[in-house]
């Protein structure tokens, strides 16, 4: 709370915490080559990826087992953000501080750029799909539609967070089910938005194929909206849904979320 | 129980039944943008809806995870009803009292409407798709296979609500497994019915939708039959499959009932 | 043990039993329903059904999704049979009486009838689909594939319903992802063999809509098959992977077998 | 640790490793059964097997379903490795002894090649399908792939097993959700590679539909790839992200890994 820059910045470099970066980076690698490549085997089977809603399945069961999975694997060592939009609705809420949110970020868009040209490389020159807005649509739309799916990726990790155990379901159910519920409820907007936006969500993942396919169009929207959409799920839930018991029991969230 | 129309009126504002009331229209909001999200983009990209059965798929897939999320986010703050057919099912065995229910109807009725709303401006128009049944079938059949399937979810939601820890199972399944098997119950009923009725079992969805496209026909079926369905399960799980031990534990159910 | 045929057919009425009776019907009611229904519904979306992989898909989710739900939805009150063959199973075993088993089987046939009866009536005549053999493929052929996912799913049944606590796993395990395990090995036997044998594993689910559209051929595949593959399952698991510790442990098993 | 190889190899013909060898052999049977098979009958029906995003949704279910189960059905009589690259990255972390996962590969490739036999005799001659690498592709970009794959595969087993309860998580979340992740990620994995390798990650799956198909072309690939990741997923489980606590609190890893 009163710590300054300084002795923030030197907590975000000790050993605890590089074991964190390393954990978002290997989770947010295998989450975005999940997404990426179910996107590329998909279309290598279906070419006119534009005409087959068994392409959204593929990638949208994908992305919901492989968050699943993201989240469950870094639960304990980094609280499984494995998001730069996560970690920054944390950090809008004070539960993350600003100089580790950015080692996040860092650990995150490495891992989803790596992703991407591991999978270019590795398939003989595929082209990596990036996220994009449909035909007709405004960027402001698909802000929207980003924004209003991050919410709920975010306000879910936030609820499998709440570790108060002052309801029925205590920390076990957050603990068990948590990086279950998250994951589905990516795979769900990803059905929801898959023909819109593309269902990013996740502003590394935009980021990643973007740097390697070396196209930027509307990579904004996917940081406008999310960015938003994780900032109103924390204030949201924090404030008026389930508000803190009390500044103890606050603290407890601490730097690992989910799990 | 014996208290009166007013003092249940006044317990139906206080501070934790408002958080109860937003936590309903959230998750009702989430879920019915998965639902009517899924099948706008499932439709993009197989324009003639009608001849492919990945289409099912993905809006079955998409209801099934978006509605576990939707009860765990929700279970603590309202119990997770996302659904009027849940609420009344809940209210024609004493679980929830009548004023309490109605404002439940109106923050899930409010969001599945302002979800279909936010589906259709951002994607810049596209139809809102609405409920319907199958050609050749009449109202009554739908009502009884929309009666029928939405006897299995709230049947589901007693049993994942059942707290009396007197089985092997306990209290620990119902609070771990059940918004999982709420969800999975939703999705199988989709994939079941979803070419004859369109598979809603939630009247709020298709309000909602209705509201959006100004398309009413055939409204009806989709509040009789989930209706009825839910107050037979109701019935049938309190009275004759799991009666309660005594009416000690039977209180227990309280308002919030999945978790 | 040393219970008479008399006493043991009077313990299969009493109240307890009555209830179990009631819930294997309406849990093989709706996963009957559920397996029929998404057949039917995927057929009406791609008329040439052999020609569409979405088609399993659809019906495979349904049954893993629907199976998971009724043997969770059962299992307090009658262990979540839900399918003749884990029932024989279980008797040839010695965990079920002889007169308890006929009764759980009269009550699955009616149960899986009447939904093949509901799904035909309610969606003016959809002709409902029975399970059958692949061109060129023997009943021996068949029965052998049947009997391998048959005992893939009774042995899964068994592991499932381990109360003995014995090892890491204990008690817990079984009573939280049991269900879970059985459905989505149901689901994964419908992907392996949907094309060959139509992947019912389940009697019941068979003969419903054998009685509905009134073609019995190959019915006997659908017998004799699950049920040896069951009993193999019981024996296999009971003698060889995981023997009991002790008779006293063993007795646990009980009537009431998952969770 | 200081056994020789004689003791080590008499422990590896006790009472509980036959069961465990017994447990490997029926899960690998009936998950390279539902890989193969889901192949097959998917397949069946979409002739043109490259031109089906749906065929791809239907393995990699089938594959995510039965991993889960497998992994469950085995995890208390052997750890439930279900292949052989698992058991290569736990030995060379030192958590089973050579001779024991000797005798583990062979349970995995028998039970993997007969589950291959069983098929293509009862099927009627359907042909086996392996798993080949895309046009255009190298080896090495194959067994890239094949090991990113499988380190995710073998790095979730490494959480799931992790039974130290140090962390919030502690031993319970691994043993219930644990074989779920698993089962996931590889789930997730086909989707994202099953255009570009076949996505096997599991040397049993290649090899047993080899033998059966006759066709060992590429084979290597699905040995090397896997086996490297496997060993480089153990190596940074323990000594980089999560390294064990103390020597003793690492003993419990003992021979049966997940659970």
């Amino acid at each position: 709370m009163a710590s300054s820059v300084r002795s923030q910045f030197q907590q975000s470099i000790s050993l605890p915490t590089l074991r964190a970066y390393l954990a978002e980076f290997i989770s947010t690698f295998f989450f975005v080559f999940a997404a990426v490549g179910s996107t590329i085997s998909a279309r290598m089977l279906t070419p006119d990826v534009t005409s087959e809603a068994s392409s959204l399945v593929a990638t949208a069961v994908a992305q919901g087992f492989a968050l699943f999975a993201a989240v469950y694997i870094a639960a304990d060592a980094s609280g499984g953000h494995v998001n730069p939009a996560v970690t920054f609705g944390l950090a809008v809420a004070g539960h993350v501080s600003v100089p580790t949110a950015i080692f996040y970020w860092i650990s995150q868009l490495v891992g989803a750029t790596l992703a991407c040209l591991v999978l270019r490389v590795a398939s003989a020159g595929q082209a990596v799909p990036t996220t994009g807005i449909a035909t007709g649509m405004t960027g402001f739309g698909g802000a929207i539609l980003e924004g209003v799916t991050t919410f709920a990726l975010v306000y879910t990790v936030y609820v499998a967070s709440d570790q108060r155990g002052s309801g029925r379901r205590g920390g076990l159910a957050g603990s068990v089910v948590g990086p279950l519920a998250v994951g589905m409820v990516a795979g769900a907007c990803v059905l929801a938005t898959g023909s819109l936006t593309g269902g990013s969500m996740n502003p590394a993942r935009s980021f990643g194929a973007a740097i390697i396919s070396g196209d930027f169009k509307n990579q904004g929207v996917y940081w406008v909206g999310p960015l938003i959409g994780a900032a109103l799920a924390a204030l949201v839930h924090q404030n008026l849904v389930y508000p803190p018991l009390s500044s103890a029991s606050d603290s407890r969230h601490g730097e690992a979320v989910v799990v």
